[in-house]
């Protein structure tokens, strides 16, 4: 039998860095103004908030950088069910993350927020690479709008996770996660 | 021009797990006694202790799980020199490697120890994945014997990188790390 294999991205995708990182935002300047999260423009929240206010770059990562700040993301709703689903379905799953290049909490929390989330037997389906374009399979679910790397004609087809920073584009798209069957099948 | 990728395992190929766990085995058993690391027979250090002394599989596991194991692990001779000349010549190198499934240091270790022995530089270059058979590449440089996934077959050439453990095999294989260019060309 045919198996696809769907390669599903962590952040932005079921987990929910943009509020995360508005929510460190918050408490790092209390009284600052936020980007609102349906008016994210751009992919990197560091660059948007740079770009608008000015803020040092550096003490924008520091909220990503934190201890517990991957652990503490919130799941995208929908997403554990959906990938339960995908494996019931048959179809082999796997999580395929690029960490921050700050990885000394991101790595072991990325692992720990899965076990944690997901449930231990996602452990072994976590793919970490910088570069996706390395990596095999049928469909890549992701919010980041431009993925290149080593390999200039992936494998996989990419399919947009929807989010308000990806809105402008017209690709294959999963609005969420309830739709999975629709980008998948 | 054509670019060749290089995919490089990390414990037993350019860290030196053995010796490492070897060690650890020393510490935690300090009377007992301990199979020479020219006598290997198998892959799994915890197989071939415990079916030899009867030693409970926990407590062997407990040697790599503990914090600064990884960390600590020392350079395979010429290893480093070996991957910035594939860099240098053209090879692109990726470090690909199955973490532990006590992830808990084994994960940030390995980044950590990667950024020390062969530089910041590298980080970039590291995939983890329990499946490498999902990677993309021309060769695959370990020490494993038997490789397997959800792939059945993988793009890789597999390159046995020598071992006591795994010098019963007729395969392509790689002696020493400066005999690099005899496999990668």
């Amino acid at each position: 039998m045919y198996t696809k294999i769907v390669l599903v991205d962590m952040d932005g995708v079921i987990a929910d860095f943009a509020r995360g990182f508005t929510e460190g935002f918050q408490k790092k300047f209390p009284n600052h103004e936020i980007i609102k999260l349906e008016d994210i423009k751009s992919f990197s929240r560091v660059d948007e908030y740079h770009e608008k206010f000015g803020i040092d770059k550096e003490q924008l990562k520091d909220i990503y950088r934190a201890k517990g700040f991957f652990l503490g993301l919130k799941m995208i709703p929908g997403a554990k069910e959906a990938l339960n689903d995908m494996v019931r379905e048959g179809f082999k799953v796997f999580i395929c993350t690029a960490p921050s290049e700050a990885y000394k909490y991101c790595v072991s929390e990325k692992y720990t927020w899965t076990e944690q989330n997901l449930g231990p037997e996602w452990i072994d389906k976590m793919i970490l690479t910088k570069d996706k374009t390395l990596v095999k399979g049928h469909i890549l679910i992701d919010d980041n709008p431009h993925i290149t790397g080593v390999i200039k004609d992936p494998e996989w087809q990419h399919v947009l996770f929807d989010q308000p920073y990806n809105r402008h584009l017209i690709k294959d798209r999963l609005v969420d996660w309830s739709k999975w069957r629709t980008v998948c099948e």
